[in-house]
């Protein structure tokens, strides 16, 4: 039984961890931690796990918890896991960081786009960036592992392929994303409130969005060369799901079959990468409450690009799905234990 | 390995009922039947099955399919399952039939409410009315489970107790109901369109829908005498589930803890109800995806009435999750196989 | 032209208000008060007034505002204006106010209800309830009027002609009201978050909900006498719109014909209270944005009782569109004016 | 007076027309036509006009219709317009044809798209592509206008003066439009069904949509040479709205303040037009129910790039709003009467 705690539990994306790690066979959760609701019950805040979770909200303190759990989820705001970890709670227990801090390799791009100092760069070297189907073998043997962030996941995973073998220019890469508002998070804000969301389409964060440069590392290293790209983030007014649509310039003359043979080399093996039949785009529900990715792409011969679609749950596979698939992987669990989740429609 | 069959795959309940399904470990489903969507693989009718069903949909011959199934759900129009049922597919397999056909004893009560004659009257008395808290005994040794309708599962259990314990007068039942677009089904109507239902809400089927009378028949039995009640169903802008709100007159100058031990003495041990702590309403979202029936009352000095309030996923309770509890009891499974499920929040 | 000043001009019904005003021909805002936003842009409050209104928030300054203006309207939280309010303000502007503080004539009832002190008892007796179509003839003599809550004006309107008339037992009414999110307010609350709210429906306030006093003093003068009665309200995934579902026994054995011609006796000549045709039932959509209620009833003969439902627009009828529709008839203008909304669909 | 004539009133674009034409001061409203709804009561379709409309439905004969009005509403489906339209009707009423029709000035590329025949391609030099801002003088003096469509509206008048002024090299141009349900009209579709589309968000007629061409042309005619484009339509659970999010290369090292100036020199004296302040991204619901275009950009020095935003209510702007626009300037009527709607929030 694999002890786990939560930091930061009562986040939407924590309360999901908490859903997904209630459904794992190997799991025991022993630290249910809230600063905005210690002592309070956890199910008086989430009553969807009334008579389920019988457990009271506990702190932040990460040494008291390292020494009482194997694996510590942070699923709190930027810098909290950077000012917390230290050489003695990674010899107690392993770190599975949601926030951003330990996603980017360079220190000053993090402290440009978060506007923080980052506390503890010794670590960044160490951190694994946690997109399993590209860094399996290395989130594996990993101590503290970088979630990556949902729109990231998404991006990343939608355009990783033909950036890697070079189909596309990836110079002239263009991701327009849209998300669901649960990624907005819990914070009680006038911007996402109800009346304020529904009925309504927005873009944000255009041009300084900070998944930019976590996209733009990652897809950097799939195509050998330091990239930059636009990445556009929208709101959109459903509560779930990010749905991806990509455009760059074909770097070589390309058909339909060529294009799809090269994303089965990559993910024909996922088992939650889901390549769609020819002519079927992704829609985000048809991954609702699942670990999947659905993923396709249309040749414009009129333009020479192509229009590539990725969809996720930003709540499973974008945030607590991800993490206890980087979980099964670092505790030598089977890959899908507690994931095998059906999408929910409608 | 219980071999399943389910005709009326491709509805709402149906996709709801593979999606249980395939959750469970010891059913195997081995008929997708869809009258609409012959030969056409099932996953391309409901994409989230996207490589988790290869199969292809198949007619709905009751006869060949008993001699494949050890169950068959029927998950069609009122009057197939009625129409199709005989005693030599009962003898080969157990039928739970979402429909209306078997859950109201009186055929004139049937045929009145439903506009239709009753091809098969003859298994009225042996069918067994598959509200598994409250029939469970008969359930276990049933042949033919009448699967109750999803207002009803959630009118009946959240007044059952008070009605059986004499706590109010049934006399002065109503019932005003709350339910989300998908209990509306799958057909291409105008009225269910996006347009249509998003940002409005209406009542319907007023002192006419045919819950009605399965309702009354229940509590009859609950209150050992005939009864009338008014209910009264809503559309909302919601995909799933039911909200009941019910009021009757106090039979009996009782205090909350009173009321509260007698919903206790039916329930505390339910797995699948929960009585919500004091002053917490229920809310459909703390049940959806899940099995749950959420339910809690109110005193109302004033008026000398209260008011009970119940919660369930019409989908899940309401549909396919009964369905599947039922099936656990007719096979001597556990109750709670392929129904331990997390509501999703948010 | 009339000039007019808003006190609370940012809540969503103050900017409903703003909305409305802009559309009559005889009206000119001169005072936007708004204590959250002093010295911000209107418009950069509500961006949908971008270049549309020009001016900046004020202060909520009573006094100063009754030198500038012809009417106040107060969109404020309970307890505002009464403090507010004195003679000299109420010799130099009428007031309409949108909060609670007039609407209740027995001071303890408000107190016990509200749960604060009313600061200006003294004007209780001069004030008006502002339910046009019921008090018509005192509005227009009124220098002090309190506009009617939301739930309010639909209960009332709904059910008045058959109380009035002793068509009903006025002791067993039951009103089951659902409303949309913008009831709820602008301020920035979890439980208002687009994803606590959408995809959920839930009771609220019931048994306790500060309406009922309000819909009970009001239906009592209709009978004659005092009643109690039920008021629950629901909160709906939609911005905009209340649908009131009522019950009640009928005090005599009447058809359909008769309860129509009722209906019709109280409302046929009024503009804004459509009576449906038969079978018809309101639905939110059809008044949104608009200042019609839409009223119909059903009559069960099983059980005695009758149905009625009524659907208004909460922003509008329920608040600001009634507050205009007061000012006309306080200042001598057209009832109508600023006021003929085409109903938006979808 | 102006008298009009619809034809296809009971679509949602025809409903629109319908509650915008009510409330415009010189016209009425002669014909209803509906094909699908022949004899029956307006009023019947669409209930928000109870009592408002008394009127029955009438056919889609344009020659009887020719006698009776002024000017002919189309709001129909592609092929329609051109298939009915003659010398003798326009010698006798102007047309506003809000299909696709005679909005391609090349028939073969209107054939290639819409893969029917054109039936009248005599009328497409006359045709005037009715987009106001651009065309206005045009306008004025036609007898047929093609109301552009609803994503071709909000792109073009986006991108059009960055395109016109050389800012943007428009070989790059990359529209990324979202689009609320009622662009999908009110056909009874299994697709548009609320549930498939609430909490879901998909692409559709990727590299493959109408409006695409006319864009293309539009734009083209802007920049002074045949161009092509990508151009991804994406379906959002919202009603109304259309956000266009484009992309394209700078063609000039610009700043802010320039680009500003070149939106400014288009549309500072367009009442319709609103180019937001800086930073404030165009939202749908700001403009919901008027017939304002918010516009606004964001340059990205990192990737030489600029970001253009977009947003229209989809009916009216991208449908009927624009029709009475085109209406108001073809018979001397102030252009603004009838569109004095200031958006509903929320």
């Amino acid at each position: 039984m694999i002890k786990a705690g939560i930091i930061g539990a009562t986040g939407y994306a924590g309360g999901e961890l908490v859903r997904l790690l209630l459904g794992h066979k190997n799991v025991e959760i022993k630290w249910y931690g809230s600063r905005s609701y210690i002592d309070k019950k956890y199910a008086d805040v989430y009553q969807n796990m009334f008579q389920i979770v019988e457990d009271t909200c506990l702190d932040d303190n990460m040494e008291a918890l390292a020494d009482q759990v194997d694996v510590i989820f942070t699923a709190t705001p930027q810098g909290f896991c950077a000012s917390m970890v230290n050489e003695e709670i990674l010899s107690k227990a392993k770190i599975i960081d949601l926030s951003a801090d330990f996603r980017i390799k360079d220190v000053k791009t993090y402290e440009k786009w978060y506007k923080i100092q980052h506390k503890s760069p010794q670590f960044l070297g160490e951190a694994v960036y946690g997109l399993c189907e590209i860094n399996r073998e290395q989130v594996k043997k990993a101590r503290l592992v970088a979630n990556p962030g949902c729109y990231t996941t998404c991006s990343i995973l939608t355009c990783y392929p033909l950036v890697k073998e070079g189909i596309i220019d990836p110079d002239t890469l263009i991701i327009d994303a849209k998300s669901g508002t649960s990624g907005a998070g819990r914070g009680a804000k006038i911007d996402n409130l109800f009346c304020e969301v529904n009925e309504n389409m927005k873009a944000y964060g255009v041009a300084s969005h900070r998944h930019t440069p976590e996209i733009e590392e990652q897809l950097g290293y799939a195509a050998g060369k330091e990239l930059v790209l636009n990445f556009t983030p929208h709101l959109v007014p459903m509560n779930r799901g990010i749905l991806a649509t990509a455009y760059a310039s074909l770097a070589k003359d390309v058909d339909y079959d060529t294009v799809k043979a090269v994303y089965d080399k990559y993910y024909e093996k996922e088992k939650f990468v889901r390549v769609l039949e020819k002519d079927q785009y992704p829609q985000t529900k048809w991954v609702e409450g699942s670990n999947y990715v659905d993923i396709n792409f249309k040749i414009d011969p009129r333009t020479k690009r192509i229009i590539m679609m990725g969809a996720i749950d930003n709540l499973v596979k974008g945030a607590a799905g991800q993490a206890v698939q980087n979980m099964n992987l670092m505790f030598g669990e089977e890959e899908t234990e507690g994931l095998n989740l059906v999408p929910m429609f409608p």
